[in-house]
């Protein structure tokens, strides 16, 4: 039997474009031979519809999009297609998340999520009922065990704790299963696929069935799937691989014997395509803009944002502006305008003298007898902000962001200033990942896309004279070692000082400032999330929040 | 006995400040007579600590505080109260949601949460891990069936799906409950409480068990608590009925007898207290800002958002700010002016021309041979948005904006511009119910605060010449109603057009304008909830999103 793996890019709500989509890989595995054709989680209607699955019509018209593909594919091929579904039942959520095969346009078997993820980005149990019962599918003579994404990761032999009561996998290994097929939107994030490997592998060594695991491709908003899309041996050999970061389609063919793929994954090149793959998406998705646009300060976060646009669109669709204020450095201009024209974009330069001369004389009455400060310093980041929001709204641009997650962080970035825009490339990209993805995009192209200067020179805001980042922040590796630590991996203050002996008080005092700046990032673009854990709506902290942790740690009981 | 309920106002993460109040609430309960003090759910770290709760310092640091509490109350008062505790299983989600039973400084009972509340604003199963079964606590000789919030809401008898598989009310009552307690942390919504009360009133007219509900008052960054405890007798008679809005302490009387106390409600009263409140603990629950200050434009939005400002914080507290440029109609400065003058606050008066001028200086070159639109009016916006913004980070002002619910839905309001603000106070008000509360204030009053004009001259942005809002919008009566219907009834296009005989095409339109303007949404300010739906962290709508439901009611199978 030969069974495809159809490793697609579905854009959320777009039925229709999903729809001929998935028939038109349904044709390709066709034409190939294959028996069965497998498409990943929710392809109906995209992953992660998130509330916009509560819409009844909209329920109905997935269901209406899923006859339609049963009935344009080719009536002798197998379909596994993800898609949500009615609960009849008069009790629990309204929703299943299913899988459905088909035949001949015929409904085969609809088989439900069981483990419904609802941590970090997922929220899975907002919608769905769990499956109250675990089934194989009994198809041409074989037992198979289709499930659902999640389903599988509740290896409950090697964790310290497990999330859920069940074990699916366990449960369709008893029941007979001859394979196990999972479908998935299971996101990106660096390292991860060394995890989800691990797990298939475990998985097949202690059952001694084949699994095929079909994720979906693509970025929607701001989540990103890099596919990675796999055949693994009954002995957990590796047999199929498919790419990260495109549309793919495997055709495994169980009577054939294979060589063991090689799987070679190097971090920055993930983070660079997932990156590329996550620009290009929100552009053409959203289908609502002519050219991205950027601001270039001449420092390395708009200049590696802007190689990755022009990665991601082509210089043709890309547009540069320099806006130097009398901070700015001559290399500010210089180096702008060298990135441009390395990477050939259309670039303007527009200097925000007038503005900042305008706010300064609109507000001299009011500030009169204080001292020059942020107000100030703010004053021209949002000039800068008032003028590619005015590019932007004149030619639809789309204006991305290009603040990174160091940054982001501990607050320094002006709100609606440099923190303007439609998407925000860096914002799950610390500042020394930055520097790796500039000497990994300039390697790549054997040239010297992003000048050597902006890579070098020390980073600064310059929104006030001969002003340095580092003036008021630690060392990037230090800050980023204290940030990946307490958002990524979600230690807290002891336990960093005891893992990197870095300062007591500089470690809390970047503690505190994580926490005083959220109410920055609600108001902060969509930004690309490429780690375990993101700012954004993977991350939920409430701005009124009034916990100090220091004061807890070392006040007597009484006086707590 | 004497039973109190403390509805107390708890700030999210104040472990501290929430621990004194707890122990103030015990010594005032104990020193009326109470036996036993009854405080909200999860009242020790205030609701909802969204993602904070996984932080196991924070976890611990709250177990101290519970301990604290227990040990500084009165030692012969019972005390219920709400903390989060770890689930010391190896499998399910790290937490309960819990109620404890202390006295003595003793732990007597620990009880946690079935029904774990995980759509709208709530992400209960994000966290917590539900009781595996529901237990009495017996107490003094009594049996009381302690329940958590949720644990309520399974009615079904009356609905037509209900959320849960479970009870936990039906299974108190069977164990042989003699009192129903119920710690709440429950939102208000207007009209939530006429539910709220039929649930209980069903709930002891089916069991014949008194009903304590016990709920939470105060704000918390969006979400407002109502308080509105009550005791309810045998037979459903509310006995006892805390006031909303306001911290409360009621003590029961088991032994006594009571009239039905009076249950009065004024839906436009209660928005309009539901609003005050919710400036009023931002403010200071945050403790960042010495003044609020708001931009008016003459028009309502502006003035009913400063009207309620002063009421909440003082008109010493208030800052106004009138920035008219060369489309402003007389009238804006003045209908600004006499507000301010009518609410005693410090007024400014700031013309944006220096800044609209700089910015047509600045973008004349890139901007040659375009028509002026959408992009120059933004700058205008935006010019108000950094003067605002400068006002802010100048002088430590909280910066409230003043869009309604109709402007948010549409996108009617510009992005960095007017949006701009730590917290939106209308953004969950309609503007017909904006037109209710500027009624509202002037009656209560009982003199002209909000001026005549501003309420009876039609609505505009004034940011081009003549622009009234009613000529790219319906009249706000015909928008609100189809807002109404799509939003907060979550109705689709066939049904608005079916109850309003409103024509078609214009529903589409309105319907396709509210998808579309996700985007802009996304970095709004938090704002006030105050409906079952309003924007923010309880409608999770995706950016990149292609669903036309247009084209899937129109098309054929073939074409779609």
């Amino acid at each position: 039997m030969k069974i495809a793996l159809a490793q697609i890019n579905p854009t959320v709500g777009d039925l229709r474009g999903n729809s001929r989509k998935i028939v038109d890989y349904a044709n390709q595995a066709h034409a190939q031979g294959a028996d069965l054709a497998i498409f990943p989680e929710l392809c109906v209607i995209g992953y992660p519809p998130q509330d916009l699955i509560e819409n009844p019509l909209f329920l109905e018209s997935a269901r209406h999009a899923l006859e339609w593909i049963a009935a344009q594919a080719p009536p002798d091929l197998g379909l596994i297609l993800g898609a949500p579904v009615l609960n009849k039942e008069k009790v629990g959520k309204r929703i299943f998340n299913a899988a459905f095969l088909y035949e001949g346009g015929q409904k085969i078997a609809e088989i439900h999520k069981t483990l419904l993820p609802t941590y970090d980005v997922f929220d899975e149990y907002r919608h769905f009922e769990p499956a109250p019962e675990r089934r194989l599918v009994e198809w041409r003579g074989l037992k198979l065990g289709l499930h659902i994404c999640e389903d599988l990761w509740n290896n409950q032999a090697e964790a310290a704790f497990y999330l859920y009561h069940l074990n699916p996998i366990d449960e369709l290994a008893a029941l007979g299963a001859d394979l196990l097929i999972n479908i998935s939107a299971s996101p990106l994030a660096i390292h991860k696929h060394l995890e989800r490997t691990q797990l298939i592998l475990e998985c097949c060594q202690e059952h001694g069935i084949p699994y095929l695991f079909c994720n979906q491709v693509g970025a929607n908003t701001e989540i990103i799937f890099d596919g990675d899309s796999c055949v693994h041996g009954a002995d957990g050999t590796p047999l199929l691989c498919a790419p990260q970061f495109e549309e793919a389609l495997l055709i495994w063919d169980t009577e054939a014997v294979y060589p063991p793929c090689p799987k070679t994954y190097d971090a920055v090149k993930i983070l660079h395509d997932a990156l590329v793959l996550g620009i290009h998406d929100y552009f053409y998705k959203t289908g609502a803009f002519k050219k991205a646009l950027i601001g270039l300060s001449g420092g390395i976060d708009s200049a590696v944002t802007c190689a990755l646009a022009v990665e991601a669109l082509g210089p043709d669709k890309v547009v540069g502006v320099t806006m130097p204020s009398k901070y700015s450095s001559s290399g500010s201009v210089g180096d702008s305008a060298a990135l441009a024209e390395n990477l050939g974009i259309e670039f303007h330069n527009i200097a925000i003298k007038p503005a900042v001369a305008a706010f300064d004389e609109m507000l001299a009455e009011v500030f009169r007898g204080t001292e020059p400060g942020i107000a100030e310093e703010n004053v021209q980041a949002r000039a800068r902000g008032v003028t590619l929001m005015a590019l932007s709204n004149k030619f639809g641009h789309l204006l991305l962001s290009t603040g990174n997650k160091s940054e982001m962080a501990v607050g320094y970035a002006t709100l609606y200033g440099d923190m303007n825009g439609g998407l925000a490339v860096l914002s799950d990209v610390l500042k020394t990942r930055v520097y790796k993805l500039a000497h990994y995009i300039n390697e790549r192209a054997g040239r010297t896309v992003i000048p050597e200067n902006t890579i070098t020179k020390p980073p600064s805001a310059e929104l006030a004279p001969d002003q340095k980042d580092q003036d008021s922040l630690p060392p990037y590796p230090v800050l980023d070692e204290i940030l990946r630590r307490y958002i990524e991996e979600q230690e807290e203050l002891d336990a960093i000082v005891a893992a990197t002996g870095i300062d007591r008080a500089l470690v809390l005092d970047i503690l505190r400032r994580v926490d005083r700046n959220e109410y920055k990032r609600r108001q902060a673009p969509p930004g690309l999330r490429v780690t375990m854990k993101a700012f954004g709506i993977g991350r939920r902290l409430p701005i009124v929040m009034r916990w100090d942790r220091a004061a807890v740690a070392t006040a007597t009981a009484d006086e707590r």
